[in-house]
């Protein structure tokens, strides 16, 4: 990472975000690579699916964390919108469709895929180092400034590329596809790109010395970071070469990795 | 981990300890196994050594953040003995052989490896992953009661057998394997019985409630989890399919994993 001793411009410093995305993002993984292109056996989706959801269920605590240090409350209202996203609207939040939260839609996925909901829900099998990489997002949020806080959250900027190429590419590779366990993926193109025009404009906005940009550049570093350990995680556990920790979630007609003393 | 509804026996508690490490501990991973048997580059040695500095360099946080929740001054006192193995004693602490600490023995043997301290020190090239698991664990012993703290320790319990199969193995198979890059296991074959027979003993003494006996077991394969995670990551960075995360550390000889838009 470049050091930054001058302030950048906005232009400059909205370039070099995009630029991280460029370079790191997690579509760039092999894993997501063979998702999106058909060639993951259910099984191997499955675990996805599972260890995703971890990530799922954690970003309304992600963002209430963040909303806990706000002392703006115009910037609160602005952020919540994210929480009900997730959440779902009220008692109807699991009935009515158009309050139906992201963590509902997720679960639709999982269903989709024959995972049952209590042992999705209960979070035993997934691999402990989906729970380290999503913990210390939300670790991140609690430690770090505002700032930073938001601009870990701008991966959403490249986030629509990479739902539209899973949506395509579900649709013309596997069965389970279809508007219900897609439905998350095509809630999150509407609500992505709002949220993140809001957060960009505050990043700028708000990054107005060397030190603060070079907090942004960073903490959106950190974020792909994480995004991108998750899937060496699955990878390395469910692809290749395939070792499944002791404990963690074993797909059907699959055998538990052997350890030999 | 079967259901604990009685409370067990101090023997069975124990035996239920010792069987976590007989499934999990991080000796029966293939990284270990490799690393013993001489089948590593040094390049893929350099990766472990460096990242598991970053565990060396977070223990004495641990202990501290273990102590600065104990009430019990003896307590703390039985406990300061780990802080002080590890960070070495007052102003010698580096040169004065009898003072020097287990990090600083550590980065003798990345020394001795051809890493530059310096970049050691930095943490720069360490993979994401590393960060988490490690972090993990100290949060872990911030945020859970000193019993299952403690019970996170006993790893210590199977590490002996290790540090004795990894200095002869360095021995048999690594030229860079001397009194000097194997002073760290040494030296922790004589300090790590004494601080489990301590840990073991409070553990034993007060896990008397079958709650406290889960949590106990809990912790202890917690903490096998997350050792076995940080070799999971060097494994699939550095071994197989060898895929480096963007921006983590890059042995000489080796390209960096390009990865295709």
């Amino acid at each position: 990472m470049t050091e930054i001793t001058q302030l950048l411009s906005r232009e400059e410093l909205e370039r070099r975000l995009y630029a991280i995305g460029e370079r790191q993002y997690h579509d760039l993984h092999p894993f997501h690579k063979l998702l999106h292109g058909g060639k993951l056996t259910k099984g191997q989706i499955q675990a996805w699916a599972l260890n995703r959801f971890y990530y799922q269920v954690s970003i309304p605590r992600k963002d209430l964390t963040i909303m806990s240090r706000m002392d703006d409350p115009a910037l609160r209202r602005a952020w919540l919108q994210r929480v009900l996203d997730h959440d779902g609207l009220g008692e109807d939040g699991r009935t009515d469709e158009g309050k139906v939260g992201g963590i509902e839609r997720w679960l639709r996925l999982t269903d989709g895929l024959g995972l049952d909901r209590d042992y999705v829900v209960s979070q035993e099998g997934i691999l402990p180092a989906t729970r380290y990489a999503v913990d210390a997002y939300v670790n991140f949020v609690a430690r770090n400034s505002v700032l930073e806080a938001v601009a870990s959250s701008l991966t959403e900027l490249f986030a629509p590329a990479i739902h539209r190429e899973r949506i395509s590419g579900f649709e013309a590779n596997y069965d389970f596809a279809n508007d219900k366990t897609l439905s998350y993926f095509r809630k999150r193109l509407d609500e992505a790109p709002r949220d993140v025009r809001f957060g960009l404009q505050y990043v700028l906005d708000n990054a107005v010395t060397p030190a603060q940009q070079r907090q942004a550049l960073a903490a959106l570093r950190f974020k792909t970071e994480l995004l991108w350990a998750q899937l060496d995680a699955l990878h390395h556990a469910y692809v290749s070469p395939g070792l499944i920790p002791p404990g963690a979630f074993v797909p059907e007609g699959v055998t538990a990795t052997e350890y030999d003393r």
